[in-house]
């Protein structure tokens, strides 16, 4: 699992997706690696090969984006068809963006109602 | 509470964002609307003046941004005490921002298991 932000001039902005991205991969079963669509290493084509590399014949690639946009729309897209056509041995699928999950409501809802709790 | 998301030159990014402010609205029992840090309109102050003029007395900003940066430490922060300086009668609270609730990792984890189902 590749999972993509957009990428900061921040390098601890960077260094937080890859420590969430290491998180991630220690709670779950596949091997999960952090990448970022701009501004900082590794880039999405980096990170399928190096999972292409590593034996994996299955990458799926998770947009860490909240808002619909032309990053999610455009950009990813062809980034992630452009790792595609260097990788033909591999099969990438692109999942729904972070932001588009329904539970984010649920997560929000949560955060406004500890919000009221007395400090 | 004011939902503030970064703002977008591409409008259905914005609309999206107002969209998602009135889904939570109609889930919680305070007054939710949405807000844009820049770029797209109402500004956080616009958004704090409406609600102050409604009669909220406490008025919740919560940060819809994912990774820490200059924005949720900067940025966020100085409109927000701007907009607390033209409303003495209000009091603003800046909530954590939403990317810094652990269940976060949760949601991420259930995108990534149900990738790997047999679609």
């Amino acid at each position: 699992v590749v999972l993509v932000a957009h990428g900061s001039r921040a390098a601890a902005a960077n260094q937080a997706h890859l420590d969430l991205a290491a998180a991630l991969d220690a709670r779950v079963g596949p091997t999960v690696v952090g990448a970022f669509m701009e501004l900082a290493e590794p880039s999405i084509a980096d990170a399928v090969a190096r999972a292409a590399e590593a034996g994996a014949t299955v990458v799926a690639v998770l947009p860490y984006f909240l808002h619909p946009g032309r990053h999610q729309r455009v950009d990813i897209p062809q980034l992630v068809a452009d790792a595609a056509e260097t990788r033909p041995g591999v099969e990438i699928r692109l999942l729904d963006p972070f932001g588009s999950d329904p539970a984010v409501l649920d997560l929000l809802a949560g955060q406004v109602a500890r919000s009221l709790l007395p400090s």
